[in-house]
């Protein structure tokens, strides 16, 4: 006999069970019909690109962690770790075959070599929205009622989008002669959350002095209301600009649309990366806030700077689907899908095999999801499969049932059983009981 | 100024634009929807795994095609060429957390680096699906007869699904004495529809001798009916057996169901794999014969023997997504797909951009699938972006309109106008024309 091979993934990677696959399906779904349905479409990009490409001419923490590698030809190539990259060169690459403002969403794997933590993995999909060749409010705004619109199709339950705005932040800087260190700033301010007052009022004062690191955290305070905070941070920032003018349209918009109760403005959201240059956002479930935001994103001044002199501002956000996955869990929301399949159709007899897939046959074509056990096995098996799948019916054929195209129908909770039904008549009780759960 | 970088994409593979991404993830939508509602359940596994794993301690043309390289960790690793080998580590690692029959479909992206050819990428997404655990007729027939949902759910028109079994052929094969060679004539028969009869009976004499040749390309011929065949293949292999009563229970099922004109025995079907065993098949469109076979698959003995001690038998088959994607484009059924968004809001004075996410808002609540051009752009430009989108509908705001709460819709075909309509009126008309086409 042959040794066998260890079966074994590697570390940072995952299987995903079928419950886990069905719900993440679900969910991304849910999301493509959301993002479909208000003009976003479909792109797809490979995997594996040129790692010049990828790189960016930088090596921050995330290039670092790329699976980089020499092919078959020595080309040096390596996975992507996120999807905006990818986007940038497709839009550079295909702006004469696209529409602009063109709206773009891509839900796809992306690879990143960190140290694996729970979870974390090396692995994960992305879900990405963005509109790219406008920058206006209604394009802000389309992208914030797009983040409200998908959590409310996903069943998030009660959240809050925090919004801020980097140009405000960035006119504050300047007033404290700190725009040579904003990215630093940014950084401390953006572990607020995490790290604490204190910790984060210590990394300020080192970096730009008691005062400064005073007058930011007074700056990054949420007060009552979305109006006062906004009054209050333009004031800090100098006075009305078109930064504020332009949180004031989305304010407007919001309101109009009926949707304001779901934003904060929350001035000590930054987004780390130095990429955004307007409104950024964050999301909280509000049963969950500690899980982290499950929806980010921002405006951005130009997606393509790297690949074509044409200008190509954007903004956009990303779902993060595993979060929200460990969230369903969570809350306990993750066992609501409703079964894939009404009825197993249990094989008692190998020899009425044939029977029971004529049965199947008449109830499929009379609306009914079925699915046949292709084994005379042992009934405690047989229903066993049937409630790991969570069918609720059961569908029992006898011999003499078989010779009238009759069948015994079972609901597999109430143990409630009916004989000698037709399958019209079958599928008729199955099809009813979908809406009465 | 720096100096920009070349976006490019590695050879073999490629950007999908939106058109040519909708219609594949419309087709893979509609695959799981057939897939889940005759009990098959989703699975994922990664992209990447031990290159030990992947090989098999086989060094066949697929294994040489690997992407193999060695992670930041020194490890060998490999992304896969296949969703099968992934699939038996998978059931092997997982066996205790799952149910048998364990029935799955699994739709992702495989890698090879084969040399580029015209529609031969590197990279490509396989669709399978596979029923492990049983090795009955009825487990075959449900694999045959989800190939035909399949296939009628993608609206691919008329296809046959060519059948055969390799034990039958096994055995014809033994009655020759050409055991020993039987995977060189298989390889060689499964040429017969590319390279014609001539060249194979010559690659056959010179493996078996001019007799054997002849009684195999005999063996390997259609006659005129199912039956007919089955009993000329059953005669040449040496009488009735276990494997031609597999094919007659097999048979009894489809015309039992009423789908047995979908399906002919052709006993020149032999899949090159020698990891089949049993029922084997190839699908044809009708229309487009040449394209190859659309839906391939059949019956194998042990799925996880590299990997645990357990036998386990299974039949699956794979849908060949590329092939339709292109057979859709071919016979012109790729535009039949409904728009994503109803009605374009367009935009002909920015200062009333709120007014018009307003009535995107309540066009959205009443039902309708509504985007909005973001900026006041030229008329054409905004009509060239709802063109390009195929969206049916044009919806127009005045400043009188806007203080109404009214609009104005225009059929973007017909040209016809309607002014004044409320929000829920206009809805009506449109969720109307859905109908109507």
């Amino acid at each position: 006999m042959e040794t066998l091979i260890q079966p074994k993934t590697l570390k940072g990677f995952r299987d995903l069970l079928p419950d886990d696959a069905a719900l993440r399906d679900c969910l991304m779904e849910t999301l493509a019909k959301v993002f479909r349905s208000r003009g976003f479409v479909p792109i797809d990009t490979p995997a594996l690109e040129y790692s010049e490409i990828l790189l960016r001419k930088s090596e921050g923490e995330t290039e670092k962690q790329m699976f980089r590698f020499r092919d078959n030809g020595e080309r040096d190539v390596a996975l992507r770790f996120d999807l905006t990259v990818p986007f940038a060169r497709y839009v550079a690459m295909r702006k004469d075959s696209l529409y602009f403002p063109f709206k773009r969403y891509h839900m796809a794997k992306v690879w990143r070599g960190e140290k694996p933590q729970a979870g974390r993995y090396r692995e994960f999909t992305q879900c990405d929205f963005d509109i790219v060749g406008s920058d206006s409010a209604s394009a802000d705004f389309e992208t914030l009622a797009l983040i409200k619109a998908s959590l409310d199709a996903l069943g998030a339950g009660r959240f809050t989008i925090k919004i801020s705005h980097r140009g405000v932040f960035n006119r504050f800087l300047a007033r404290l002669g700190l725009s040579e260190k904003s990215e630093d700033v940014l950084r401390a301010v953006d572990k607020l959350s995490k790290a604490g007052e204190e910790s984060v009022a210590e990394e300020l004062s080192s970096l730009a002095g008691d005062a400064a690191a005073r007058d930011a955290l007074e700056y990054v305070k949420s007060l009552s209301s979305f109006d006062e905070t906004l009054a209050h941070i333009e004031e800090m920032a100098g006075g009305r600009a078109d930064d504020t003018d332009r949180i004031r349209a989305i304010r407007e918009m919001m309101e109009a649309c009926g949707i304001a109760e779901s934003f904060s403005l929350d001035p000590s959201i930054t987004r780390g990366l130095d990429y955004y240059t307007g409104v950024v956002c964050e999301t909280f479930l509000d049963d969950l806030p500690s899980i982290g935001s499950v929806c980010s994103g921002g405006r951005y001044d130009n997606l393509t700077g790297l690949y074509m002199k044409e200008r190509m501002p954007g903004v956009g956000a990303s779902v993060g689907l595993d979060r929200l996955m460990a969230a369903a869990e969570r809350l306990g929301s993750s066992e609501s899908r409703a079964p894939f399949v009404d009825a197993e159709i249990f094989c008692q007899d190998a020899s009425l095999a044939c029977a029971l897939q004529k049965a199947a046959a008449s109830l499929r074509a009379a609306g009914a999801a079925v699915e046949v056990f292709p084994d005379s096995a042992k009934m405690a098996r047989q229903y066993s499969v049937a409630e790991k799948k969570s069918i609720p019916w059961g569908v029992f054929v006898s011999a003499e049932e078989a010779k009238n195209n009759l069948m015994t129908l079972k609901n597999l909770k109430t143990r409630e059983t009916f004989e000698g039904l037709s399958a019209a008549r079958a599928a008729e009780k199955i099809l009813a009981s979908r809406w009465n759960g």
